[in-house]
């Protein structure tokens, strides 16, 4: 055994990953996470997160994610920056790929989450959850009787654009080139059209977020090569999600056809003693309270899948 | 459709039915909890809970308690109190009998916890959670260098046992009669036995937890008929779990055979339109934060339900 092999390597600090590193470290199993990007993920970049369980006024997500990571940090977990590119299976040991240099464990979390894929339009980034949005049930409820602009013409745009009509006053769907959801969803929607809920621009790109006193106002976009606007309080964005598993490719480890890996009701990935948690797993909510859920629930396999080895 | 059809009917008001209420009421589903106990269910009733995340300090059970009620009733839960008899299946209607009187819902969660098995002796209700415990994983880190007395003879208590070894200077473990625990759990035993870490004190009761200056200092028994002393900073009971899924007798609703509800990856039970979250379900870890994260994904799986309903 090395003197570098830790108990567990988390692959992420984000919500998920912190919050089984408070269980884990508080159960003093040695824990390393590595994160390549922010620490607590999307809620640190999330404006007001309004439905984590506990705060019943809501809370400013990058309060919520400074309150996680020291909680972990109090039992002892360590932080470290670094993108990992590998996990190897070498039985009871792990190997972890950290910025070209081999680091070693008995167990894996992967909590890299799933980010939503951008328009990459002016205004798109720096309002972020402050009028531009990409989840309907962490924010939808903030524009009550408002109006929205909806992005997307797939499942998931229309979904959540009906979805949304039972907060706002009128919704513009704004569709890049058709609508491609599912025949019962176009069917459903067209009730919302008929009612005057939603109206439906089709050939419609999305260009611009124009915000006046520090609040999105109107959304510009182009049709049939004519400029157009749309008067809005928000605006929502679904055009798929991009889940962080790219290091995974050509891994032993199961992916399903998004991209999200697979695991069984332990959380256990198909490789014995990694585990995956929160929104890079299949079945994910996009939820901080079911990331941090599953991330102790995590934990607890963690222990047992160490307890196990050590009965060996 | 009757006046008094409800979107949801939620069984129990712990911290799993809670976090579902913020969801379900935040998207305006109508939403009545029925509570046949405390609100908050066992995280009402427990000292301090170090490990729910967001709170780097801990946080009192009653406090964090209050807390999710108040989240819950902010977006318009509304909680009353009532004993559960039975669920029935009418297809798109759901039958819940609550004291006698039959409510209807289009969907159900069920999320009444588990109760731990409890010995009945003196000081035992008193100290609760705090100097009497039964969940290692909750609390056993308070005991860092401390002295415990644990009691139970089967699986659990012997891997709580030497779990709690990590944290203890010494443990007394009472058993009843003889262990009962797996061959694999017993040879492991006896290593911490033989290492002085653990006496097992077989045929002994447990009848009473004294305490001085409000701190569990002492446990007393009976073995051979003899008076029997343990000094002890706590104690961990070890006796069973009690699923409270009883009223379920008789109805369609699969159990496992520890009689915890079966659900799917969705939290589906085997009802369609009823589902199930935190320590009543098949898996549960008896931990505030996976049944919190469970009542979020449950109530995701709910809305998709009822939205999949108003589609047909």
């Amino acid at each position: 055994m090395s003197a570098e092999m830790k108990d567990v390597i988390m692959i992420g600090a984000g919500p998920s990953a912190l919050a089984a590193a408070v269980y884990t470290t508080r159960e003093d199993l040695s824990t390393v996470l590595y994160e390549k990007g922010v620490i607590g993920g999307m809620a640190a970049i999330t404006d007001k997160v309004d439905n984590y369980p506990g705060f019943p006024e809501g809370i400013e997500g990058m309060t919520l994610a400074g309150q996680l990571e020291k909680q972990a940090e109090r039992f002892g977990a360590v932080i470290d920056f670094g993108e990992v590119s590998e996990i190897r299976d070498e039985g009871d040991e792990k190997v972890v790929v950290v910025d070209g240099v081999e680091k070693r464990a008995r167990a894996v979390l992967i909590a890299t989450g799933s980010d939503y894929n951008k328009l990459g339009i002016p205004g798109e980034a720096e309002y972020y959850g402050r009028g531009v949005h990409y989840c309907a049930t962490c924010d939808g409820a903030f524009y009550r009787e408002k109006r929205l602009v909806v992005v997307g013409g797939g499942n998931s745009a229309v979904q959540e654009a009906i979805f949304l009509t039972r907060f706002t006053s009128h919704i513009d769907l704004l569709v890049r080139s058709t609508v491609k959801a599912s025949e019962v969803l176009q069917h459903e929607l067209q009730k919302y059209v008929d009612d005057g809920k939603i109206t439906v621009h089709l050939g419609t790109t999305t260009d611009e977020i124009v915000t006046t006193d520090n609040k999105v106002t109107l959304v510009r976009g182009t049709k049939d090569g004519e400029k157009v606007e749309f008067k809005t309080d928000g605006i929502f964005i679904f055009v798929g999600l991009n889940p962080n598993t790219g290091f995974l490719a050509g891994s032993q480890i199961e992916l399903d056809e998004q991209r999200l890996i697979k695991t069984d009701n332990r959380l256990e990935t198909s490789m014995p003693g990694v585990f995956a948690s929160g929104d890079v797993r299949s079945g994910a909510t996009m939820q901080i309270a079911s990331a941090v859920g599953e991330g102790a629930t995590a934990a607890l396999s963690i222990r047992g899948y160490l307890d196990d080895l050590k009965r060996k």
